[in-house]
């Protein structure tokens, strides 16, 4: 099977939260491809890499840039399906520089913007996306979200159990 | 042909910004639903509506809601497909309560979160969404992208013809 | 005597800040249950959990979340009696995803909130309201203050003898 | 029936939004005194009111300000049972200063605080502490909530009728 | 005499802004181009207009853009001399998304950022790169600078004749 | 006699805050001067007037100033009694450049900063500094803080006597 | 010679900041009193401390606060000379909470307020205002400023020497 | 060869981010003079260090400064030729203190602003100002982008080869 996702992040500081991505998606089984590549630094580069997204196949981008973080918008700008942007946490701003340089998109090109830092959730959104088409991808991501509910189940009942001042001893 | 989008807001006064979803998913030819359901007023009819949507065959759900916006976020947490989240502009915070409210969802439940009141974007969004195993629609969402481009490339000549200062007024 | 306050927090990385509720309200006498309920990851619990809370007699629900906190606002929309919320801190927006999420309800449903990472208070909050019909906790409360004040007198007299210079070495 | 709530405000700039709050507790059946005082410019006579409130018989002080908001967290160092704070938006901050001056209060003294402009979200926050010991109040707040969810569900039923395209026209 | 600015902006709705950095080269003495182009509309006229600009012999480029703020950045991404970014004031943020979208560049592609809708500082920035090799440039530069301090110290001699009550009316 | 006081204000846009400032001052009853002086458009008259200021015997410089409000720090640096700084509201931020920019001085250079748009206040201000060593005006501040005590006595009354549903009315 | 100048703290968290003010006040011979008041945990011993304030011989009161910082404000209302207020840095504001609520003050009612943790400013503004009737003092406070100059002379002195690759190794 | 470019920073803290424009500039080969001026602290020092800056030969001014950085705006006021400024981060506001200071300058006197800690770009902005008129100088700055876009593809091609598992342990 060939990759339904392509993983995007426009420098290697960014890895540790798109690696959350591409852990999400190999544990749903959904097929990827991750690089880096920088729009501000080769922008020829860039440009290939995001016209020839469609003809390999692929059905979303995952985007992640910080800062002035202009890679998942040039991305939507190119790429006919959905965008998904992670904006990177940021030591002066928070992030909060990254995401409004994602977010804020002028009409006509969205991308589809998760939490700062929200690698995981990117990844999530991705396989959301395609399991609009694919019963048994949704599936998985209903056997997901039930493990999830499960561990909260798995806290609060430890809670209940050794009580609040003994949870964090235990 | 049946609704493959859910279009929901938290009150009427976001339909100004919802009907903008709408009217680009009637240009591209997708079928959607829209109502008016608070997350807060109406608990129950939102869990009702929320459980209910995918087996009405929706792919993709469009919410929009202002300040504290639980709306695409709780929508989130119960249909397991792609939510799309509008944060509208609010008087006091500029739109940054809704903003923060709708994309900084906690990892494991995605809002594919757009730019303040951009509801057209949330349409375009939803369309690329299914667009990834739509061909026909895929074909559609590039004529628009191409009569997007056609716009500022008439606007560059006009541009050009007059001169800037005659602009405004031709 | 049976709870008449319920504790809820999103994840049991709020319990830190929420124990400080639980503290304030042991030492003031107050029955409290305290659980972790997650309103994304099991809607269908939490709906259970605010639904139940009126019959099992409590009279004030704590809840605490951080991000798109949006477990007070939800519970506010199904508890009728007052809801008080705990901004939880984060590293990227310092909090004001969580505060702007919980105390920027849309009109009709107010959430009582506290300071980010307020705990402490939330736990006084609910004392205070419990103290609106209970004259024995409201005396209690009052002590509770006088002894807070004792701290700052106490600190003041150190300062007034031994000087600022000394005053951390002392 | 003597008044069980005390509206207070710093200015009567403030009046439109805490009339709110009054119309609110007037429809829920809840008595109340209201008054405007400046902690800044008469503190003599703010420091009279905060004190004797208990003994006049209030269960709650609703208190509104706005820019470097103090008199909802004075009057919560003074009185003993819940203080209610409704930041008032303001020109160049967008009400944030009034928020944080209101909202971020030390440990030890809480203030319930409600969103920016949040008037009637003060009152009903009132009538349900007051509900906690009350329950024909706490009837008449639930009538008042199926009230509030009426109003949507008419105007969810609108949208169905005549289309978004219509709405703002009917 | 050939152009050495080019002036390009990413909407028509910008025009009011661009148009005084337009104003003070004219009055300058200093050629320009200006056009429309949308880096995310229309990437392939960008990128061509971007590579080719060199050998159009300009020497600095204005690039002003709103919301994400994507057309500065990438200008500076192809174009090897300065380019000077001219953030949009937006209605939600302010113009804080097009200022952190412009002016957080990463390091090694600097945009030389002026104030929100500071569009006649670029004109004059871009005039101050040029008048490092050409005298009469600088010169007419500082003709220029003393035009505004004759403008400044007429304002004060008449703020100093009619008095401070009667200067608007005067 | 001699003028005591020294306002000053970057543009004759900013005329209509710092007018507040000369009312209360005249008020009263201490003297001042009043001119435009812009530290970035005519450095040198800045330096003079700066400069010169303490031997017309000056005691206090109210210095108004927006967006990247440079005057009141450049004043506190040059001259060495109090500098009282009055940030500007301005369009895009709101006021947070002008009041950043005249804040957050480094150790060393105090400015005696006042709200956005204080002028009034800065008025009061210089008084109160000047009143550490005038008894006389020492008792007029007290009667002018007397006045608007007396002022929202004034509205309470009226409050109390029409009632808030026709306070606007009457 | 008795104190001019009182000290007053919220809390003696905040005495690090603070102590630089009674540093830099001794330095410059101005006599002073600290102590720690809370005004929300003991309104009753704060009003008392403000009334007071100008018969035991102080023109000046420096009020540090940190999160809804009351203390400056309250100090303002009934100390009739100047009040500086230092506001606190906190965790998860930065500050931005006890600035707004400190420099926010309505008309009538000014606090002189210096950058976020600025206590060293703050001593050297109350010496500031002191000076105005104080040429001793005055003479003191220029000496300083020499002082902080050649400092500065110095280590450019020192970069000039040793070139920046050496500098923080010399 | 005599120096093109001034470098001035506020303080030495300021040195580690200042660096590294003089790095940038040593390695594109350009002269440089650096040296430590504060505005603040010796206005007249500095007043004369910006006077003399053009009959020196400089080009450009490169400018950093923290907290109200007024000294790019104030070496804008005076040096005719491009100033670069540089903010740097706070610790309480992140920089956007040192950001609104140095990017909101008024109309006709521009500073070119890069991003917060941006010493690096800040030092190429200088070299593709001074290659306006540079030939060779371009030359090399495009080498440097191309050593820049080297160094992205060397990192993409180990990602690749490794796996971004193994990425950061290789």
């Amino acid at each position: 099977m060939s990759a339904k996702v392509g993983i995007v992040m426009g420098s290697d500081s960014d890895l540790a939260v798109m690696s959350k991505a591409a852990d999400v998606l190999e544990e749903l089984g959904v097929e990827f491809e991750m690089t880096i590549i920088s729009a501000h630094r080769e922008p020829d580069v860039f440009f290939e890499y995001a016209k020839s997204a469609e003809s390999k196949g692929w059905k979303v981008i995952i985007a992640g840039a910080g800062m002035a973080a202009h890679l998942p918008g040039m991305c939507a700008a190119i790429f006919p399906m959905p965008v998904i942007g992670v904006p990177m946490h940021t030591t002066s701003l928070g992030g909060r520089d990254s995401l409004y340089s994602i977010v804020q998109m002028p009409s006509g090109i969205p991308v589809a913007t998760v939490a700062i830092n929200g690698g995981a959730n990117a990844g999530i959104l991705a396989a959301k996306i395609l399991a609009t088409s694919d019963e048994a991808l949704l599936g998985r991501l209903k056997a997901y979200s039930e493990k999830m509910k499960d561990q909260v189940v798995e806290k609060a009942k430890k809670l209940d159990e050794v009580g609040y001042k003994n949870y964090t001893k235990g």
